[in-house]
Parts: structure tokens; sequence; C-alpha cells
């Protein structure tokens, strides 16, 4: 079994995923007041949609150099990568709750489940894709096998990267607009970090780092 | 012709199946009870959910599998692929239906109807996979042929694996939920006889049974 | 410029396409009548989905076996391979508005404007595909040339299957039902004339009669 | 990390996002007026679906273009593809967005700013392509490097269709109409600009003016 076809699917899933997240935008439309006034009381949505743009962006981004480092594909990891692929595709939702509660209301008691379902999310991709890392360790799995060294400095960044999804449900559940703010964060380091050294490293696939990297 | 697009275009049907499943997921919004109560009342939208998404990645899994071992790329086998694609094009329906009643009621008539439903496309697609496996018994048509002594083993399988299908159907229209379990434990087999045995065989078309392989 | 990007562009298209007619399927839900009743009454749903749903498989398949015998991919093959998509892309809607008004009234003068815009959309498509094939004619742009001589028998057959959707607009302003018909026999009609055919002459591009083929 | 993927991920997100077009395509349906009253009403959507299909359409034959050129890939190059993708998938909102207020109104308050939201999304994703056309400037990023003296008629050209659509969003804050017509050309002149000449020059890279090209 090659990988081609793994990629093909899950690039299909990424982009599918990705799209939806635009049918969250909607406004009431003609006679329901002033556009801008509409389109100012939904600025959740707007946010929603930036922050999980990005996220699916930069988990496709990793995806495709962990999963390029792969030299066998079996079962194992086709499932893992489903799990991954589970929670990518619930994130059309839950964006589109956090917005739908955000607008109604910036931190009543269902807002901040919202959010901590909306992190909880993340959390599911992070640990899908800390999976597929996870079993790219062992065995004759990658062409170039990450030594041994720098495999628990891999996996703290990885519980760091999950750690922080999983502070931002803890506060969440307190405060809704700094969860949403974390998690925006989140997406912000994961953007910045990997641009510099980009042209520096392309291809390694040993720092799968919070959601995404 | 070439295996490629048959390859492309059905991975693209799969992964727009299985993410459109997720459309199913929505909660009536602000103002109508708590989330959480929204969120448990819609139990059976997560759990068909999360059955219909393992169905559609098993059978991605095997069709990855069956398809790669086709030498030849004809009509009639473009045709059955269709015919596949048809039922699985169909789940988020299903998916969305099952949900919808199960919701209202645990084992109404109608309840119960949708069930068996839900059931017959999962029939309806592990039937289109069958014909495709009958289909490269036949000719010189794939590289490693299923040797005759093997063939009929992998019917059986085969046949089994649609017979459960046809039982959950039938328990459906008696009892809902109870189809809902064996629908679900048909998806959990497939998971974990597949993924042991993964590593050891890969590359297998032998053994499409029920919806997937 | 290279054929791959065009097939994969055009293979997420149909694929997309071929997926969302399946959101045109849905019943009112539980508290609406039994829910057998609602599916019976939605009968045109489910027909108007078989008959849409081979057909764009059916221009994917044809699609697929012109576009390989194109050896030079310019931007005038590009806009007309956009306008195909263009009325691909349309198919979901008419389907659903011809389904939507099938189940209302089964030759009302709405029901009948419904399905002359359904086989519209199925001529539009098949010029679409024609002009495609009368792009290949011309030049050096495909690996082996049609004869002069096969050039008129693929192009009587084109205007052929083209004009059988003209007949069906003509029929639908008078009887919609009469015009389904005419609609889906010409789905069967591809089905079965391509089908057996297949292993005798995969690849042939000289026949694109109808809405495919 | 090679441009396969890159390519496939970016196909996905134009073919769903095209495709999803289609779904701000809609009518009441029976029992709300005469069908062709209730089609004609909705006009706007026919020729907003019509100018987002090609404008879409162009962006993927010129995206196609330039990262068929491009040699490195790197994470820098991801991001600003995934900036022109988050305007590429904002489309479907802003078409339906269009449609539905100058359904309402040719020319109320709300139409204006509907409209500038139009043109800012073209402009926008003109502006994420223009991105791309820089960072190919610099370093050994393609295969033939745009010529110095070339380089500035590349940009002035790019300048300039990004140029028109601010003049489009500043016209729709007048007239909706009028800025409709002059995002209408815009596409048409893409077009027509290049189906001509596309056999002469394949693949030239130089040129990523306006929303496209």
């Amino acid at each position: 079994m090659d990988r081609s076809r793994l990629e093909a699917f899950s690039d299909g899933v990424f982009a599918v995923a990705i799209t939806l997240l635009a049918l969250n935008l909607t406004v009431a439309g003609p006679g329901h007041g002033r556009l801008v006034h509409q389109l100012g009381a939904h600025w959740p949505s707007f946010v929603a949609y930036l922050i999980s743009f990005f996220v699916i962006g930069i988990i496709w981004v990793n995806h495709h150099v962990l999963i390029k480092s792969i030299k066998v594909v079996d079962r194992m990891l086709l499932f893992l990568n489903l799990v991954l692929l589970l929670f990518v595709v619930l994130i059309p939702f839950t964006t589109g709750l956090v917005a739908q509660y955000l607008s109604s209301s910036l931190n009543g008691a269902d807002t901040r489940v919202a959010m901590a379902l909306y992190g909880a999310v993340f959390l599911g991709m992070s640990a899908g894709f800390g999976a597929i890392f996870e079993w790219t360790l062992h065995g004759e799995r990658v062409y170039e096998p990450v030594p041994r060294e720098r495999q628990w400095a891999a996996r703290t960044r990885f519980v760091g990267g999950g750690g922080v999804y999983v502070l931002a449900i803890v506060v969440a559940l307190v405060n809704a607009i700094a969860a949403f703010v974390i998690i925006g964060l989140i997406a912000v380091y994961y953007i910045l970090e990997n641009t510099p050294t980009s042209s520096g490293e392309p291809g390694t696939a040993d720092s799968p780092g919070g959601d995404a990297r």
C-alpha cells in the first residue's frame, strides 16, 4: 500500500472541512436590520472562521510533512489517520457552535461549554496527530528515524502543545473569551514559528507540537 | 485507462461523504435549553456520526487495497464502482435520518424504519464492494489472481459480512436500538480485525467481508 | 501545463457535485406523518437522485477517456472544461428543483418548467463536452487524432445525443413525467451501451454522444 | 516537500468552493408563486453564480501555472497559499450575500455594503495571489526566474488588476449595480485575454494580474 491514496483522501477531507467552515458564515438577510450591524453582531463567526481555517491549514502542513517521512503504510496508520480526520471533520461543527453561542452571550454558561468543546476537538486532533507521530517512532516505519535522544524533546513539545489546549478547555469553563484568545494564540504561534524556519529545514517530521506544527 | 483517476474520483467522493456526515451535527442553539441538555438529547447524532465515519473509513481502506490489485480498468468496473459510490453518497442521508428519529423516539415505528434504511444502505454498499470483488475473480484482471480454493473462503466471508447487515435490518424492524448496536459492532469488528493483521499482510484483496474488508 | 491538475480539479468538482446530490434527500422528520409515507411522497427525489448520479458518473467516465487522449493542454481547453463544469455544478440545483416540484404536482405548469430546466442543464453539459471534443479534432492536440471519416460519425452521435435532450426539453413543456422518463432512458442507454463494449475498446475518445460517453 | 500535495489540497479547496456556489441557488418552491417568476426574481443569484464561478476558475488556472513554475516549497509559500485559499473559501458566502441583497433591493444601502464585500473578497484573493507571485521573485524559487526588467511589468499588471477591484469597491458604495458590472467585466476580460494567447505561451508565470491570471 502506497502513501499516495492516504494523502489524496486526507487532502480531500482537509479541503472539504476547511471549505465547509464558510457555511457557518450567514446573516439573517434583508429585513433583519442593517447589514453592517448584522455582520458586526456576527463577529465571533468571522474570528472563529479565521482561527479554525488556520488550525486546519497548519495541521494539513504538518500532516503533509509527517506522512511524507513514512516508508510503510499499514492498517494501524490508516486507523490512526482516521482518528485524526474524525476530529478534523468535527471542526466546522464546533466552529459554528462557538460562533453561535458567542454571538448570543460572551460568557454565558452555554458559551463556556461551547468553547470547551471547541478546544476539546482541537485537543482530539492534536492527540490523533501525536498518535501518528508515536507510531512513526517504532520499527522501520520512516525513512530517517528520529534519534532516541530527540524523541523525548519531540514528545515534550507535543505534550506541551496538547497541554495548552487542555489549559484552554479549563479556562473556557471559567471565561469563554479568555479561552478563545488562548486558542487563537496557539494558531498564531504555530504560524509564526513555522514560517521563518521553513526554508531552513523542510521535511523535518520530528516536531508535531500542539495542534499542528 | 489507468487506475489513478478511478482512485482520485472515488477518494473525492469518500472524502466529501465522510465530511458531510458532520453537517448532521446541529443543535437548536441559544434559547432552546441548556447546551449540555441539547447535546445530550442529540446523542444518537454523535453515535451515528461515529459509526458512519468508521464504516466509510473502513470501506475506503478496503477500496484502496482492492483497486490497487487491479490491472485492467474497464467500463464494467467503472459502473460497479459507481454503484458502490451510489450507496456511499447515501450514507450522510441515512445517518441523519436515524439520528433524527432516534432522538425523537428510541423504538417508534418510524425509528425502526429509519434504522432498517440505515442498515440497507450499508448492505447496498457491501453488495457493491462484493460485486467489484467478484469482477476481480474473472479474466486476467488482477496482478495476483485469488486462487480458486481461496475464492470460496473469501465469498463466504463476504456473504457472511453482508449477512450480518441483513440480520441488522430484520432486527431493526423489531428493535431499533438492538440493530444500532449490531451495526456498531460490525464497524468495531472490522476495525479490530484489520488493525493487528495489517502489517502482516498488506495488500491482500481477497477478503472483502461485510461492509468493507 | 500538464493534464494532471486539470484532471484533479475536474475530478474534485465531479466528486463534490455527485455527493451534494444527496443533500436534496430530506424528509420533514418526526411529527410529519409516517416515515414510509414521507419517503413515498418524496419518490421523485430518489428517482432524480438516481438519474443525476448516473449522468454525472457517465460524464465523469467519458471526461476521463477524452482528457486522457489529449496531448496539449491550452487555455482554450481549460475554458471549455470550465464551461462543462459550470453545468455539472448546476446539476444538484436542478435535481432538487425537479424533485421538489414533482413531489408537489406531477404535471403542473411549474413542474414542467422545472423539468425543462433539468433537461437544459444536461443539454448544456452535453454541449460543453461536445465543445471539448470538437477542440480535440483540430491541430495536433491528441495522441491519436480521430480520422476525418470517423469525425462525422462521432459528431452525428454527439448531435444525436444532444438532440434527445432537446426532445426531452420540448416534451417537458407538455408532459413532465414523459420527459423524466426520456431523461432516465438516456442515462440507462449510456450505461448499457458503455458497459459491454468496455473491455473491447478502452480509451476510445471518438464517441462523446449525448450527455456523456 | 514536493508540490504535489500543495496542488492536491488547493485543487480540492478550489473544487469544493466552486461547487458550493450552487448551494446559493434556491427558490422558495411550490406555493410561492410561479417558478419562472421566482427564478426571474432570483436573477442576481444566477449572475453572481456565473461571475464567481469564472473568477474561481480563472484563479485556479493561474494558480496552476504559477505553482507549476515553483522549484522550492517552503512554509512561507504554504502560508501565503493558505491566505489565498482563505479568500477563495469566502467567495460562496459573499456570492450568496450579494445575490440575497440584490434580489431584495438593487441599490439599497445594504446592497451596496454587500457588493463592496463581494469586491473586497476578490481583492483579498488577488492580493494573496500577488503575494505568492512576489515570493517567486526572490531567491532560487522558480525554475525560470522572471527577468528583472519584466518584474515591474508584471507587478504593474498585478497592481492594475487589484486596482480595478479597489475601484469596484469604491463604486459599490455609490452604485451596487455599476460595481457588479465592473466585477463581471474583470472576469470577462481575464477569460478573453487568457484564451487566445493560451497556446502561444503556456506556462508563463509572470502575469498574475487582477484576480487571477
